[in-house]
């Protein structure tokens, strides 16, 4: 063969196997998506569109991938859990995080018109993803919670701080230095105070971020405790495609995912 | 801080720098695109817009990445040689090699319409890509004739084959058993006496992939020698941002990288 | 700094922590132990002195590093679990391995004239080791289960091939092929038949192994169950060194670790 | 087979190969050897038969792992150099650091006797390991530099400290007061003022650490090199098992390994 004498370059490719028996992560966030949103002229503090893009994107990765049973998204950020025996390429770390994080992209630029009809993109934007392993079920459970305690945080930060500027008048030094030290309360109390907007009333969509989650039909999920959290859902696909494959759906929810009502009504995602 | 009890997962985000003082070579490869160029009727053995979608997509890649000196391309995979100095993300292989995946698969759906105006994209195409480091340049000379020696093998045989489908009206299935155990002058015998094609004319591109490489504008090339070696030139794309930056071009050839003349004319490629 | 241009050395090398919240298993093996043993005259199927001294080594490793909390060995080979929330060394793996493969070689060498008073080491002995991480407790259960079980397996046979050879006169190849294909019922035939042993009546040590457990004094363990499953109990240590710190007691048994007794009695193993 | 269920968990024994064609240090220090040395009253600043016992240790182990060719040692810590196209135990990182730690230590406890005949061994000493990767050939040299250079400033400070202390009769901490901020040109003036030592005329082996080096029979070295570098030979060790194998002397000098002398006279410890 002409190329076998080279082939040795082979060797220098080492094994990258994940730990079986361990929950995945999948964390993926926009590259330099500050100076993209600003681009696109995206809507401050929060732009439907781009978030249902993320959703959609997130969206087709799952169907894509049966072994991703979560996702959460945020601004340009989404973390996915794939469950605890998912075997797919073997565990291969970079196979895995590279495959993943091409095809959320691919998705991402394929429907970008879909939601963004009146706004050509200008340049190929991209993302970066990680995984990270979590051996126990708290682990997840607590990684999830992080990632929503965030969106709370930091939309309550943006939701004020746009309203300073955008209904306050402020400038964006001006904002910050109005919002700095404040706490959870006071941000709410100018809200209300200064710009009549009850943060509770904001869309759960912008509170809580984004929840994706693969349910099983032949387990039916009791959808009162769904609605008991807030979620509402949207648009619930159904994949049918063979009957001895497991069925289910993919809803899109903005619910609490850190309290125990979420997991407790699926189990099916902690326990193998 | 609200999220701060559960910021503990961060500890599970363990660090994966890449060893200092190597060469980094990075490779990409579609995803199922056996189904994907099926159903995007790529044409037989090798379909022009499609190459020239995937130098486009490599040529963004580097211009968005001034570490990567060098690419090389063919059908549907891509290896790229950072530079051994490169410091990018402080050499986490995670971050880099899902950036760079995620960029190029950005690219290569953002310029589908360019080169397919005809065919719309059905449904989103993915990479996946991989690290590898090379401590020595012999390493990496030997890595780039790897995958062109491949990209020969593969081509003379694919040009047969379709050869022998598409004018000689055989079946898949009687292609193979014609070409089974032949080696290359067999393979040219028989393009020459039954298809009156001479492989040595069939165009470069095909028979050598692609090359994309970074030559600094300062220490301009002898294009004599590029030429000798029957590259072909592209569009040279210049950048000149900064002066206090490096001015080079990138330009895409279909010339030999198996020798050494390519190499001596372009020291840098390999020594830092 | 004299020394300061050479410093950078120091970037090349890597953190390997392990992963947090995963049972920890240090696994050492005898390194040429097959020559080892010979030369040094132990006896066949089970040399009581070299077994005693793993255990002895293992019980100076277990006092040295509170983090292990049970060990298990069989002929020159032994298993340790460290507690799943232990952070020695920051979790820094070959810092973890290479320390205690040190130590429990040194106390292997230290305490040799203890064990063999009448045969001098004629050279130092070495052995290998390697870290195992765990997600779940039914991991590690099994973990242990298998090398019980191997101890078993190879006791059963150790057993029966050197009562061929010493006391039925075979060769060392005859015993090969006489055993060739038994199982475990037909070897104790063998046993009963030709040599009059009942093999269930061959020392729990051999047949189980050495157990070595990190009790807690404060939740005192039930001894009886212990003594229900067969254990006995050598020479427990004591540690008080300070009443603030965790009281316990390292113990050496011979008991069966793979049904469920053991693990009820000692919760603390698996529940940091 | 009875242990059959249980072997999956040979499943989580991840591979850990390190990467081809570097030349891989491993690096041995003592733990907790400030202790070690207190208890087994070693002599300040330097204790001869200490470092004697660590050149032997480090000679034994080169002896037995024929991929070492050079070893450095200073105080309680040795280096070595094992050839780039090392394969033992095919690169497994894990298996190499314990398995040449656990000898190293082993060798130490054997041979203790040897060098403190009326010293007994009150507890078993242990050391940690740990490998690092270098690409290329200034790397290695960088390293055994910084070793080196490390072993100057410690000999030289320790020198004047213990001057100080034992003679000068300054208390410790006085007389890390006196040394505070000096440079080695103040220290040796110290030296010589009050106590009349000339720092150049301190043994090499204190200034300089001790140097193994395994040198090829077939290829002798020209020793008025090593001579006229100021190394000092002692017993060489000649090993002729095989004519069909390399034919090596192992030696240990205490010269200087910062300039190129050392390197240009053995050109096989870079060059594979």
């Amino acid at each position: 063969m002409a190329g076998s004498k080279y082939a040795y370059v082979r060797r220098f490719e080492l094994p990258d196997n994940l730990l079986p028996g361990t929950h995945i992560v999948f964390r993926l966030d926009g590259h330099a998506f500050h100076k993209f949103s600003d681009e696109h002229a995206f809507a401050k503090p929060n732009d439907l569109r781009a978030l249902e893009l993320m959703d959609h994107a997130a969206q087709r990765l799952m169907e894509e991938h049966p072994d991703i049973l979560l996702g959460f998204g945020e601004s340009d950020e989404y973390s996915f859990l794939l469950k605890k025996s998912a075997s797919l390429y073997n565990r291969r770390s970079a196979k895995i995080a590279t495959l993943l994080t091409s095809f959320f992209t691919s998705a991402y630029v394929y429907h970008w018109r879909d939601h963004f009809p009146d706004t050509p993109l200008r340049y190929p934007p991209s993302f970066d993803g990680r995984l990270v392993l979590y051996p126990a079920n708290q682990h997840v459970r607590d990684y999830f919670s992080w990632r929503q305690a965030d969106t709370h945080i930091n939309n309550m930060y943006n939701t004020t701080f746009w309203a300073l500027v955008q209904q306050g008048g402020e400038t964006t030094t001006q904002a910050d230095a109005t919002l700095k030290g404040t706490i959870s309360s006071q941000k709410q109390e100018i809200l209300f105070s200064r710009f009549g907007v009850n943060y509770s009333k904001v869309p759960e969509r912008f509170r809580k971020g984004s929840v994706i989650v693969r349910d099983l039909i032949s387990e039916p999920q009791p959808e009162s405790n769904v609605e008991g959290d807030g979620g509402h859902t949207h648009s619930p696909r159904k994949k049918r495609k063979d009957k001895s494959k497991p069925q289910y759906t993919i809803q899109i929810l903005h619910c609490d995912i850190i309290k125990d009502d979420f997991w407790l009504a699926r189990q099916h995602l902690l326990e193998d």
